[in-house]
């Protein structure tokens, strides 16, 4: 192609440079986007650096850097004393004819925030890959905005954490890094967590477990989810209790089971409807404290509930949640203690001790499944972040931990006082308040859906966070609407004083009398030390 | 049933307590385990509390704490005026007859180490189940024991991080903790950082993205991962570069994906092999910085390859693990840089300018994924830790990450010419040193499998790491076993003198000449600073 042929030469009206911004960047991007979009074609001469620059009255300079890096690039190429040209691409109209959906337009935000705007192509996706397609039932709602309010649930007395504390133990290991721990570290995690921990369950909740069945988890939700990765296959029925943790519902639900919602009794999930459902080997429970009922499973279930699982080749998937929570009489021992086959998977965090936002969090697994999830945890993000598991190591090695723990049974203690104290006595429709022994939560009955909405709107209208029982059942549940009305109270998240004030407005809101609540009734609110 | 009935009476006979712990605690778990395998049968009445205290030599007080412990749990119960009896439990005999995998048992900690090892139950559910049968041939190998050595691959010059200024960081962070950032957070990431890394992307990457764009992550292998999990499905082919990261065709495996090697020629993968693969429509690249061949994609073949995702509507996963480090001539656009569709998830990491332990990285999404992969992660684990990530962005506001990256750049090339100035030349059957003009390791090709093992074992015995290019294949390739061989040499781990050393072993096991390597070669050792 000779130099002079006209058709393809190239005119540079139409660039616009900003002289604000770097000059070369805009040159280059400006000639980077004419040769994607075709409006400079193959083989199309470019005027010499010293005549654009004159053109554009930009240095010669800040041409020939855009120039080098359109070069380098492969946009552009030079032939020896001839000239610089537009390089043959390979289907630069193909790129060009197709609408952008997004990267180089101005795109909008709201475009990425809601579900219901895809793109036409991605809306074909998710109608046939179901790995997309599930996610449109089963997903976990935003957490709400702003700082922890009364009654948030799953939120402990994290006010309460000793931050200096951390904060000179996360110094400590900063300053002086063991080189070694930070490359890749072991899938199943920090050696030394994983024994402290063992050995914590062994002493606090009577666990022959050893460090070898430990696997380290970012919190209790990956704990869950790789069950449901591992143990479940698509098709399978996944036992739940309804109503129940809807997280762990929806992380067996991606890995494609198909979830049955088995009732909760006062001794805990059903375990004769749970035999009825054929299809079913994996059940998840939390026997220590429903979620979120508040039962505690009693020890002919849970000893039915093993023999279930030996039955089936079973597994069962303990969320041991707020296991360090118990107020009164004495805590049960653990399905996973109780366990003689190595049917149970046991989950644990710190979340609920610590604060949430720590992730950190362990499985104990029957020895055989140990290796079967550290190779996959392997694969899915090699470990877990590396000081965090080494401060919390440090933390329970120097006694803090077990100090916490105190600490935070007083305190949760304390602020269950302070909402059986002001709680609203009487309400029409309104069941009485439970005894709670254990947790971080309780649940009241309302005797309608209808009154239920109206509480929560009511209490949000005063500034008090009320969760409707209702949100905890499976979509598909036989118990009638009405019958799975409530409200979910957590009482840790706020000091006491913040309790009281929520109570003051709360009993406003909902035109409660003023009574003094029914602290007189719960008379179990000492002793929480057992053997 | 009366309390005098002779063959239900207890006897206390081979209960052994140990004086030096606790009595309590070994008494209930006596008791307990007798329940628990049917030597204590239901009915059977317990002796009073002072006179088993008697017959075993104990205070009655610890009889009485043992009792209650084994009363609160359900296993005993008191009858008024009568006595304590063991009481009815269900399926008592069930649990005990089949014999314990492990969890009671003195559990061999090798029985979770090794795959082969697994219980006869487990062996059948790996038969039958696909997400456990394929950690069977897909996993991570183990990571190397021990400081790292020259020549390990996939670390950078951590030894350099200003863990300092990183130990300050933290202690501001958790000294006055915003205790709103401490519970539930975003699953996207820290919105802070999120922005740091876009703005970082468009300046040094040319990307044209937004915060709402980016997904944090648990380092790169969790963004794979997520790629895999939610755009897979199982019998869905998926292409990999043959050779490549083998950790991502892990990731890509265990979602069920097939797997289809893609030969690599100079210019990158071979796209005429990939349009001819009918059922893929995921591609999994390292433009960068090929991964281990170290070629860069030429531009040509970047925009070939998104022509195919195009037309085939697929998804190109762009793996920039090392795109920090370029040596000479200016860094080509990523992919998602030149992306016109929205084709294109591109992974970033920390990990190779900090530190791998770090697990921090990042994905950039087509803006229609963003929700569905923010949805996905919720489910998978909420979200990452929270001090990692806001002292991160810290890291970056107050310009530490970009003058960290510039001596990590330094560092990486002055530690690449020490192996280029010390490499052994004309060794036979070796090829030339390629010239490295980006990232942390070199790959030199050997003519025989039987010759790389022989260099990797003399290399072993001088406790020098280097790793057999065979070892990135799949393990089914067209291609011939001795042309899969070949050397590959991270140098960028340990600092020039440990290099020098280990390179004088090196010299010394394979027998080479003491020439002074090839660095006179390879004249790009400069100028890495593009527009």
């Amino acid at each position: 192609m000779s130099p002079t042929a006209p058709p393809l030469s190239f005119n540079p009206a139409g660039i616009e440079l900003d002289r604000g911004r770097g000059l070369t960047r805009q040159l280059y991007e400006a000639l980077r986007q004419r040769v994607l979009d075709g409006r400079l074609i193959s083989g199309t001469r470019l005027p010499a650096s010293r005549d654009l620059a004159a053109a554009l009255s930009i240095s010669r300079n800040s041409v020939v850097r855009a120039y080098d890096q359109l070069y380098a690039e492969g946009f552009i190429e030079g032939r020896v004393g001839d000239g610089t040209y537009v390089a043959q691409l390979p289907s630069t109209e193909k790129l060009s004819t197709k609408v952008s959906t997004g990267l180089h337009t101005g795109l909008s935000p709201a475009l990425s925030t809601k579900w219901e705007n895809l793109p036409a192509d991605l809306d074909d996706e998710v109608i046939h890959r179901p790995a997309l397609g599930r996610l449109q039932n089963h997903y976990l709602s935003q957490p709400p905005a702003g700082p922890p309010k009364a009654f948030r649930v799953g939120v402990p007395a994290f006010d309460l954490f000793p931050f200096e504390v951390w904060a000179k133990l996360n110094g400590a290991f900063w300053r002086k890094p063991d080189l070694q721990q930070l490359c890749y570290g072991d899938p199943a995690g920090d050696g030394r967590l994983r024994g402290l921990i063992a050995a914590y369950l062994r002493s606090s909740r009577g666990m022959q477990c050893t460090a070898e069945q430990i696997v380290i988890t970012s919190g209790a939700q990956q704990a869950i989810s790789l069950c449901a990765q591992l143990l479940v296959e698509p098709g399978d029925g996944v036992a739940v209790e309804n109503p129940g943790y809807r997280a762990a519902g929806h992380a067996f639900a991606l890995a494609g089971g198909c979830l049955h919602g088995v009732p909760v009794d006062s001794d805990g999930i059903d375990c004769q409807a749970l035999d009825q459902l054929g299809d079913c080997r994996l059940a998840y429970v939390t026997p220590s404290h429903q979620y979120p009922l508040g039962v505690v499973m009693s020890l002919a279930r849970r000893l039915e509930l093993l023999a279930w699982a030996e039955r089936r080749g079973g597994w069962i998937v303990e969320d041991d949640y707020d296991g360090e929570y118990r107020y009164s009489g004495a805590p049960l021992s653990p399905l996973a203690a109780l366990d003689r086959s190595g049917r149970v998977l046991y989950v644990g965090t710190f979340g609920k001790v610590a604060f949430p936002a720590l992730r950190l969090g362990y499985l104990v697994l029957p020895p055989g499944l140990v290796d079967a999830f550290s190779r996959r945890r392997a694969v899915d993000m090699r470990h877990s972040e590396v000081s965090t598991q080494a401060v919390m190591a440090e933390f329970m090695a120097a006694g803090h931990f077990q100090r916490h723990i105190r600490r935070m049974r007083r305190a949760a203690l304390s602020r269950r006082n302070a909402l059986l104290a002001g709680w609203p006595s009487g309400l029409p429709g309104v069941g009485e308040l439970p005894s709670v022994a254990a947790g971080l939560h309780m649940t009241v009955r309302v005797d309608s859906l209808a009154r239920e909405q109206q509480l929560l709107d009511q209490a949000r209208s005063a500034d008090v966070e009320v969760n409707g029982l209702s949100s905890y059942w499976l979509a598909h549940s036989n118990t009638p609407a009405d019958q799975r009305a409530g409200l979910v109270l957590g009482f840790a998240a706020v000091p006491e004083a913040a309790i009281t004030d929520a109570l003051k407005r709360l009993r406003k809101a909902w035109g409660a009398d003023k009574q003094h609540g029914q602290l007189s009734k719960n008379s179990d609110l000492a002793s929480f030390d057992p053997i």
